[in-house]
């Protein structure tokens, strides 16, 4: 179905010719409604307890993911999601240990991290880990990255289902606060096969209007940077 | 700003009181717009030559690419907008060459690669490389995973940049067929910082309607993958 160019924007929402085309095409409020979800999105880490997901929006949420781009479409994502309530408290355990290993590893700052909420691991409604499958070869793209183009691919498809959450109005948090081999024995992940995020998901009763760390005085983000024609300092 | 639950959605878009809530909860209507550009997001590799993308909507797509996630909030991200022209053709050649090698290295599907246009460098209106910045030491999030968790959080700005070219009805490819320390060496990059993308963007005349790698039967992408409790085969 070819769609087209943007310069018949305004012909294709009025013409029944292009009914299949608008589909495709954006208009300038659907394109700020991104944006809107864009600026809106937050790392999460406080949750509403004793909540659900619906089984219908967790399938949408996880299919928005999978519609991520990958290097040489590989799809290198896995999705584990994990109902059993003490695997959950296994995970959070290993949270709590790489928790304090961080605090140890900041020096001075580590009492202040101490009191900073991290993860919301035990309330979330949903907990998901993805998993970078085994490496299956992929040339097409990868050739000199092979190890981060795989990883780029993956955090494409969790980045789209952050979105996603948050045009449903949940929460996501992405927890990289763990041992990956660990975890990996945990999930009883095959050779090769790497964790690299436990996703909670779930309602809130707000979001943050600012990053938690920008809110937390932990620290301010910079502005944007963009260079011309070469790295400039 | 406090916004209030999900469950309070209908009445935020009826009442005034909740006017700068509103602006925090997402509708139906919004959310269907988000999945639409997931679906309709393409790696593109056709592009319109002779165009320009507004310099306005150029700002908006880094704006959104940097309002992304990251861990420890260290917004490891950096972009190169290339705008000199015997630049782009140089950063080109090294494209050039690295898609000889790739084809090499494919061994038997090595002429049906090169059939197949790979980049749309020398055509798109606009030419990002995205650069990771030099480890500024950040712990917080990324002890474990120092590399990956950075090379993450700069994914997630790109692919909040391609959802909004998408929503902008702009294409965008990213190219990951280089040698990352020539193009570090040509963009003068400083001591540990890494390439990891170009970015093709602008006007196209038309997306392709799947993946242009699963249209010409390079590969077909397999269906989504979710295990319960742990990996499952």
């Amino acid at each position: 179905m070819p769609i087209a160019p943007a310069s018949r924007r305004n012909r294709a929402s009025s013409s029944s010719v292009y009914s299949l085309v608008s589909f495709h095409v954006f208009t300038d409020t659907e394109r700020d409604t991104l944006y809107r979800v864009i600026d809106a999105r937050r790392d999460m880490r406080h949750f509403l307890p004793d909540n659900k997901v619906d089984e219908v929006v967790l399938q949408r949420l996880l299919q928005a993911a999978h519609s991520a781009p990958s290097v040489g479409l590989m799809q290198p994502w896995r999705f584990i999601r994990v109902c059993n309530s003490d695997l959950r408290m296994s995970i959070a355990a290993i949270v709590d240990e790489e928790r304090v290993l961080t605090s140890r590893a900041l020096g001075e700052r580590d009492a202040e991290f101490m009191r900073l909420k991290v993860e919301g691991l035990r309330e979330c409604a949903e907990l998901l880990a993805v998993v970078l499958a085994p490496d299956d070869g992929t040339v097409f793209g990868r050739r000199t990255m092979p190890e981060e183009m795989a990883l780029c691919s993956a955090t494409c498809a969790i980045q789209n289902l952050w979105l996603a959450a948050r045009a449903e109005n949940l929460g996501m948090g992405w927890v990289s606060l763990f041992d990956p081999a660990r975890l990996a024995k945990l999930l009883n992940c095959p050779q090769g096969a790497k964790p690299i995020a436990l996703l909670c998901l779930g309602p809130v009763a707000e979001f943050y209007p600012r990053p938690m760390l920008e809110q937390l005085n932990w620290r301010q983000g910079k502005p944007l940077t963009v260079m011309e024609d070469g790295w400039s300092a």
